[in-house]
C-alpha cells in the first residue's frame, strides 16, 4: 500500500496519456476531477493486487461516453456514490476497492477521483494496460468475466443496473441510456471478485504509468544519454519514426474516430515517409510501405522536444512528431487475446507480429 | 385466498377491458399469455392485501411499450424468473408475491402469467382500479411511493434495474432501453413493501374486474331485468348514452393515440348527439354539447347487444354503442389524486365533478 497524492496523480495522468496510445480521451478534465478529489477527500491508497481478498467486490470505475462531453457537462461528484451503493445493494455485499478498468487516457483519472471521495483503495491493476475502443476488450473478457452487472448513473443522480445476453447488448442498451441522459456517464463494469481481478487484470499498471509520466517529466536529466536516448530506455519503447506531420485525415463514422496521419522523416529519418492509422487509438504504423507495429501493440506519437504524447485530436500540419512502440499486455499476444484484439478484427489485412520483430526490419508490404 | 383458473381469467380479461376505459391495450394477447401459463403451471392464488405481511416485498408487474409490438413480438416465457431473480436480489430479500399495477387493458394478465410460472400468489389489488397512459398515474404516487427501483427484461434476457430522481426520468430511460429492445418489455416497478400496498393500493379489484366479466357474460340471463338493466346494474354503471358511430377522428403524437368519437343518437337518445374524447383511454364523454362525465372516472363504450367492451382501436362507422361511466377509485377524487389525474392535466379545460353529480343533467357546456 502507499499513497497516491497531487503529484503521484499528474505523473499517472501523463503516464495514462502515453497509454492511450493515441486515444482514450486527453486525461486532462479527468485530471482536474481527481485533483479535486484528493484536495477535498485526500490522498488515496494504492493497493497491490496481492492485498486484495480472495472473495472481496471490486469495483472498476470508468466513463461512457464522449471524453468531449465529459468536458463540457462535467460531473455531478456524487456519481461514485451512487453507484457504490447500487453495486454493493445489488451484490448483497460492500465493495471492497475500486480500480481502473482502461489505464491509458481520461480512464485513468476517475477512479482516482471515485477512490478518494468513497474512501476506499484503489488497486494497482487494469484491464486494458492501454485504451482500447469497444467494453468488451479487456483481459477479463478473456478469463469469461461478463461485462454485467454493470452499473450507470449520471451526475443528476439518475442510476441503472444491466445483465445483459451478450455484451454487445451490454453496449447498446447502456449506449441508448447514455444518450438519453445527455451523451456522458460514469460506469461500473466488470465487477468482479478478487481472485478474478488476480488471475486475468493487468497488474501493477498504475505504478507503470506513474513511472512513465515520471520518466517523461526527467529525460533531460538523465547523465550520460540524450533525451530521446533516456525516454526510450524508461518506456522499454521501440523507435519507429521521427518526422514532420504533412497530411491528417480524420472522419468520425458516428461510433469512432478513425483516420490516417502521414509524415516525412527527419533527422536520420530524412527521405522516408511514414504512415500511422488510427480508430481511436492508433492501430498501425508504417514506414516507406512497410509495416513496423500493428494493435494490440501500442502505437504512441510524443512531441520531438518535450516527448510528451499527442492524441489523435491534437495532431496538427507541421508538428514533429517521434513514433514509438510499446510492447502490449502479453496476454493479448495469446491467441485468446487477439480474438479480441488483432489487427484483423479491427479491418488491417495482417496477422498480428509482434512490435519487436516487426521493428527488427520491414517483412511484409502494406 | 382463492385460485384463478381458465375460467377466472376469462372473467377477468372480459371485466379487464371494461376497465381498461377505451385504452390499455386488448387483454386478448395477455390473456393467451396467462392461459398458456396457467395451462402449463396450474392455477395460481388469488391472495386478499390483508393476508400479505407488512414487510413482505411486492412485484408489480406490467409491460412496457406498445400492446401492438407485444403481440408481434411476443414474449420468451423467461421474462418473470429473470425479473424476480433480479429484483430479489437487488431488494436482498425474496419476492413474496406479484401484483397487476394496472388492473385495465393487457396489463391485468401479465401478473396471472407471471404468478402462474413462478409459483408465486397474486395479490388482489392494483394501483389504478383501470387503466392510466402515464406511470406516474398511480395510487402509490400519493403515497410517495417512487417508480424505481424498477426492474425491466426483454424476450431475449436482458436485463435493468433504474434508479431515478424524478419519474419523468424513469420514463425517458426505461422509454430508451424499451426502443432499443425491440419496443415492447416486461417491467417491475413501484416495487414496494405489503404495508403500502395495503394504505395506498385499490383493494380486490382483480375481483371486481372477474365480477364484470362474468355480469357482462350473463346480462341475458336476469329475470325481472333488460339486459342493459343488468348490465348497469352489475356494473353500477350510468348510461350516459347509445347511439351509431358517425364519425372517428384519430392520430398518434408518436406517444399516445389521440382523437375523438362522434354519436348519433338511437332508441330513447334519439336526435341526440354525443362525443367522445381520448388519449389512450377515454377522457369525456358529452351529450349535446354538455360534459357528462371525465376522466379519473371511467367513460367506456360497449357493444349494445353484447355489452362487451369496446376499445378506441376497435371503433369504427356505424357500430352500435353505448356510453357508460363508472365511478373511479375514491382517492382519485381528492385533491391529491387530481393533482395527477384531473381533466385539466389531459388537457381539458373543466375542474373535476364527479360522474354521479355530472350525469343528474349537464350543468356546464363544452
Amino acid at each position: 500500500m502507499r499513497k497516491i497524492g497531487l503529484r503521484e496523480v499528474e505523473d499517472i495522468a501523463l503516464g495514462a496519456s502515453l497509454l492511450g496510445a493515441g486515444g482514450g480521451g486527453d486525461p486532462y478534465y479527468g485530471k482536474l476531477m481527481a485533483i479535486g478529489a484528493i484536495k477535498e477527500c485526500g490522498p488515496v491508497e494504492l493497493i497491490s493486487p496481492e492485498e486484495v481478498p480472495d472473495d472481496a467486490i471490486i469495483m472498476p470505475i470508468a466513463m461512457m461516453g464522449a471524453p468531449t462531453v465529459l468536458c463540457e457537462k462535467g460531473t455531478g461528484g456524487d456519481e461514485y456514490r451512487v453507484i457504490y451503493e447500487m453495486v454493493s445493494q445489488y451484490m448483497g455485499k460492500s465493495v471492497y476497492a475500486v480500480m481502473p478498468m482502461e489505464a491509458g487516457g481520461v480512464n485513468s483519472m476517475l477512479p482516482i477521483a471515485a477512490a478518494a471521495r468513497l474512501g476506499l483503495p484503489m488497486v494497482d491493476c487494469d484491464g486494458m494496460g492501454r485504451a482500447f475502443p469497444e467494453l468488451q476488450m479487456v483481459t477479463f473478457t478473456i478469463g469469461g468475466v461478463s461485462a454485467t452487472p454493470m452499473a450507470l448513473t449520471d451526475e443528476k443522480g439518475n442510476s441503472a443496473i444491466f445483465n445483459t445476453i451478450t455484451n454487445k447488448w451490454t453496449e447498446e442498451l447502456a449506449r441508448a441510456v447514455t444518450m438519453s441522459c445527455g451523451g456522458s456517464v460514469t460506469v461500473s463494469l466488470y465487477i468482479m471478485e478478487g481472485r478474478t481481478m488476480k488471475a486475468f487484470g493487468v497488474k501493477n499498471i498504475v505504478t507503470r504509468s506513474e513511472q512513465l509520466g515520471r520518466a517523461i517529466r526527467g529525460v533531460k536529466n538523465q547523465e550520460g544519454l540524450t533525451p530521446e536516448e533516456a525516454f526510450l530506455k524508461a518506456s522499454e519503447g521501440y523507435g519507429i519514426f521521427k518526422g514532420k506531420i504533412v497530411d491528417v485525415l480524420r472522419e468520425t463514422n458516428g461510433k469512432f474516430n478513425i483516420g490516417r496521419i502521414i509524415m516525412e522523416g527527419i533527422g536520420d529519418y530524412r527521405g522516408e515517409r511514414a504512415e500511422v492509422t488510427f480508430q481511436n487509438e492508433n492501430l498501425t504504423a508504417s514506414v516507406n510501405g512497410e509495416l513496423r507495429a500493428t494493435v494490440p501493440d501500442l502505437i504512441c506519437l510524443v512531441d520531438t522536444e518535450t516527448f510528451i504524447p499527442v492524441t489523435t485530436e491534437a495532431l496538427k500540419y507541421g508538428k514533429r512528431v517521434m513514433v514509438v512502440g510499446l510492447k502490449c499486455y502479453e496476454m493479448w499476444r495469446t491467441e485468446a487475446g487477439l480474438e479480441l484484439v488483432s489487427p484483423r478484427y479491427f479491418g488491417v489485412d495482417t496477422d498480428y507480429i509482434p512490435l519487436e520483430e516487426r521493428v527488427k526490419g520491414g517483412a511484409e508490404n502494406v
